[in-house]
């Protein structure tokens, strides 16, 4: 027979990440291409531990269907560290528990996309997000990341030109880039918003990975009833869990839960009770400052690295937080050049141009150091910097 | 500010089933409104020791991002189980795992439904599947139900009228009404959609739960490359753990995997891990046979009780299968206001209304028989008894 797709579908970019993770199964390949937590940090004995106690304490109950919000417990948790840690003041009624942050996005999109809808995205953007808002089909419309966070001054002149739906930006070690909106960024970037009907999606999936420098307040506490903020446990305690949480004012946290309801009913109810066991046994700053204090010097390795080893004109990005840097070449080369130079030198990464909704970085490239260790690192950017030798002097 | 919502979001029905399990969470009422399977049967013990091995075993890489596909050895387990329990031959590489079936229908609506796109359904039919893919807009057709299956004169001339994308069908113990489609009914349904370009949607969430007579094949198995089956381990193993499936032909399949990368990345992998831990543990087959004793009780009481105390001229269902039965009162009597009454007498059940997309069943009804002992089945049938008794008199 013949299928009849829906027209959306052509619009979603098929994920070169998907693709090139195939190419780097091959274990002699030192892959800086995905976006892996460092799975050694995974708090697999405190696991085993909350889930044996779930199930054996109330099993029936942890096994059964739910609320399509989430387990309550959890929400207040994740309200309360937000005011901890941010001063941000959240109502758990308006929290939901999701399948990751991935699933916000969709979430988001469904809510609030109508074909052809205008959406505010960073440049380059999250390549989750982009997917995700591609399905519901808006006209994208980009606004460049400074060093400091996006170019205001384009961000006015697209909400003003475009009055787009949303601005969604991840301010905190943003991926791909590693950027990190400055705080006085933060206040200019809601200064403006305050003036449209513009949401602020705040991705924060990596808010909690701050390795260097001061927390800096969410761009939503600056933006009463107009932030909507995701998060993730993927990067705090383990991303095959599959939890994320999507706070937002109470008029949008409706339809979200409308959203959620018919897209799977609610997220796994045994895994939200076991990250709460896990979060009520165990000591989650403690943890969190194993995890910043690793990724900080896998951080460090690969940007030592970099400087020591690649010719001068490749520019990086010094992340203070998160998983990624960003490395640009001179203008005129691509990274899929040489990425397939890369390969065979049994190293990998993620070329930038999936990460551009309009022109693209061509010279652009992710490099990710939460999944390698730190000999990995070494010998990773050593054959990078080879590559890259290679085709600057072609 | 102003939230400007998709237009998709206002299509949507508030589910009322959602507003009812909030009425009946006082512990007085007996509800034979929800969906819930029986806790009791939850293999609590098993899941334990699941847990604790995959973890304790392999839980860096089972607490790991993974693939969009869900885990392999899963998929062939269940490609396995099709081809042993009913005749069907599907590939591994093509089912996905996801988060329980309800996801498969917000996959479905998301890879193939245009808005106004024409999709034939059930009536009564599934709410679950009337929510999500309502959130695409699509022009519902309804197909009645008879005893043994579609009525398939209606089908005919809906798929010649209108040629919808997709026909969604129950044909095991069908949420809401408890019907299945006769051996024969298979046959001719399947013919009827062989001469279209009809993709038929076979739900088969149920089929592991026939308590009377012999397992019938799937309307899939006659209809090579134009069926997509779904299925979940929600009623044979436990709801709280979000695990279903989606088997499709190749082609359609690969729009399924991006549209899931896009709506989640993945589904829960240490919960995939489990749950594949326990079938390989446990005798699978020995586990379902005890779930439809208990079932095929509880349904028997509840009939039996039925027969003795409503009125003559309410009609129901005999299911050989599944969780609900189905009732209907003399045309003219609404269920909506026969809730009112039963829930002053601390009884609940779903009126029929959210289950029709177009002229509705206002005298139908829905009741579960799964989350309920006897004891109670046999308090709160005569509870609702004695609502209906009241309703008929006036």
């Amino acid at each position: 027979m013949k299928y009849r797709f829906a027209s959306r579908m052509e619009k979603t970019p098929r994920s070169f990440i998907r693709e090139i993770l195939k190419v780097t199964l091959d274990p002699e390949i030192i892959s800086f291409g995905g976006g892996l937590p460092n799975p050694a940090l995974f708090p697999v004995e405190a696991l085993v531990e909350a889930a044996r106690d779930v199930l054996t304490e109330d099993g029936m109950s942890a096994l059964q269907y739910s609320t399509t919000e989430g387990y309550l417990p959890l929400r207040e948790y994740i309200a309360t560290r937000y005011l901890k840690r941010t001063g941000l003041s959240l109502s758990p009624e308006n929290i939901l528990i999701t399948n990751g942050s991935q699933q916000c996005l969709d979430l988001i999109g469904k809510v609030f996309i109508n074909k052809e809808d205008p959406v505010a995205i960073e440049r380059p953007g999250y390549l989750g997000a982009i997917q995700a808002f591609s399905l519901y089909e808006p006209e994208f419309h980009d606004v460049p990341l400074l060093e400091d966070g996006p170019d205001t001054e384009i961000l006015s002149q697209v909400l003003e030109r475009y009055s787009p739906k949303l601005f969604y930006g991840v301010p905190n070690f943003q991926n791909p880039s590693g950027i990190s909106y400055s705080g006085e960024k933060r206040h200019e970037v809601a200064e403006i918003l305050s003036e449209h009907d513009t949401l602020f999606i705040e991705d924060d999936a990596y808010g909690e990975l701050r390795f260097r420098g001061e927390d800096l307040p969410l761009v939503s506490s600056y933006l009463p009833g107009q932030g909507v903020v995701t998060g993730s446990f993927s990067k705090i305690i383990a991303p095959g869990m599959r939890m994320g949480w999507i706070a937002a004012p109470p008029e949008v946290s409706e339809q979200v839960v409308t959203a959620k309801q018919a897209s799977d009913l609610h997220s796994n109810y045994l895994t939200q009770r076991i990250i709460y066991k896990f979060l009520t046994d165990n000591d989650l700053d403690l943890h969190i400052r194993h995890i910043r204090e690793v990724y900080r010097h896998q951080r460090d390795i690969m940007v030592t690295m970099i400087e020591e080893t690649f010719p001068p004109d490749v520019t990086i990005t010094r992340p203070d937080g998160g998983m990624f840097l960003w490395a640009t070449l001179p203008p005129g080369f691509s990274t899929m050049d040489l990425f397939h130079i890369a390969i065979k030198e049994n190293v990998a990464f993620v070329p930038g141009d999936p990460f551009y909704t309009s022109d693209n970085g061509s010279n652009t490239m992710r490099l990710n150091y939460s999944n390698s260790d730190e000999e990995r690192i070494v010998e990773g950017i050593t054959r990078l910097s080879k590559a890259i030798r290679m085709m600057l002097k072609n």
